[in-house]
């Protein structure tokens, strides 16, 4: 990178899930080859117990300027820092990679206060203000959805397709008011498949609408009358968005990867800095 | 069998989910071989459209005696009956193996009138009156907890091990009077078991807590002031007494295996009756 610009990209699917202490530096000096001897930032599970260096999660409230360290005798000749995580006490809670990402809301939007929403496989909702993040939420919604779209027998019912905005909405909203309907509804998609060919575009978005409705029941504290930023994967964040206008709160949108990239900036300058 | 006595029992892995419908003749040749060209009476997905003959949904209200379809030309030698699935149009649900236990209720007690809540991968709550299914109702909780304890990211945090009875009762005391609060705590035991080391056995015994306990909500209707008798395995059968004891609701218990063959009993009499 060269501030927030991105100068070559590269990916690789060798992550820390796969991967042994030991060998992060040869998957890192394979996937930079050729590159300069720049400073590396990571962030992420590279940076959890299982991944190269642990970088202790600083507990809230903490500033949401990038915490790093560093992994010991610069791999490959480049001086290589992992950001840490954030952690919440009580009620528990952990975040690994979101810091990075909020570190970069405030690094194009110094004056933001209000939430971060992050959706995702485990979603997020943070609180910020004055610079720090003071406390946050997380949702086990994309895991669940995952699983159950196709992992259970909702996966012979539950297929692509366009998300009809009205099924979703009505979803949310029976999820909302009442989510032990939302759950009595699960199988119910299943039989309207088996029974009336309930159309599989039209069963995912039920099942989406369900989960986020009852992820929005569960977090109304976090939303209701807050300024709300979503930083998400597009089509996601859409959802997300379409349910907070049903309850009144217009959300910003941000893209994920312009906030990521400039999280790693800003690490980089704070790295410089010493 | 004899009457609703087991004389010798197999076991065979070779279900439905492996087979193309020209292989069942040949699978069950090889279970049986050796025994005599008694009938066959066969029950659960070994019906579905993708068994071995489709044995039709009755749809109710329906008799709880077992309805049957031949496996055309006598397989083997011997007549082969296959017991249909139970549907509901509005709202949409469907049984299968399910309606066989509920024949053998039945059986077992031919006055019975109240529900029958049959806990297992995908449990059923009957409503049971006049020798006839009524209605009924479906949830994922036994699919669910299999996907959320073996594979989502909880399966690092939840373990085998005795339930905490009053850990169970606090979940599904929550999970009843704020569902919400309960899709809020399940990324929470993650977290917990990060952060301060939480015990795998109480991990699992507040999931199940919280699945069964959205589980009580929904079926309000079918238990509150209701003759409940639950038919399903024992440790689970008894997490579902234990909840409904909360709630004031004294449950009868049957094992799964006596009502499955006396169901089976029961329609192989209704066979030899023509």
């Amino acid at each position: 990178m060269s501030g927030r610009t991105v100068v070559e990209a590269r990916d690789s699917d060798q992550g820390m899930g796969g991967l042994t202490p030991d060998r992060f530096a040869g998957v890192l000096a394979q996937a930079t080859q050729g590159w300069p001897a720049v400073p590396v930032i990571a962030c992420g599970m590279v940076g959890s117990r299982q991944g190269w260096v642990e970088a202790p999660y600083a507990p809230v409230p903490c500033p949401a300027a990038p915490r790093m360290v560093a992994v010991p005798g610069d791999p490959g000749g480049r001086p290589v820092r992992v950001i840490c995580g954030v952690r919440q006490d009580d009620p528990a809670d952990v975040m690994r990679g979101e810091e990075t990402q909020i570190a970069g809301l405030l690094a194009l939007d110094p004056d933001f206060d209000g939430i971060a929403c992050l959706p995702g496989t485990h979603t997020k909702w943070v609180r910020i203000s004055a610079g720090e993040i003071c406390n946050f939420k997380s949702f086990m919604t994309g895991e669940l959805f995952g699983l159950i779209a196709n992992q259970s027998v909702l996966r012979h019912s539950v297929g692509e397709g366009d998300c009809d905005p009205a099924l979703f909405r009505d979803a949310v909203s029976d999820a909302m008011s009442r989510p032990e309907r939302g759950y009595a509804g699960l199988f119910q998609l299943r039989a309207e498949s088996l029974l009336s060919g309930l159309n599989p575009a039209a069963a995912r978005a039920r099942l989406s609408g369900t989960l986020i409705g009852w992820e929005m029941a569960a977090a109304r504290p976090w939303w209701l009358g807050s300024q709300v930023t979503i930083i998400g994967a597009p089509a996601l964040s859409a959802l997300y968005a379409d349910a907070l206008a049903a309850q009144g709160v217009p959300a910003a949108r941000m893209s994920v990867q312009d906030a990521t990239l400039a999280g790693l900036s800003a690490a980089h300058r704070q790295f410089l800095q010493g």
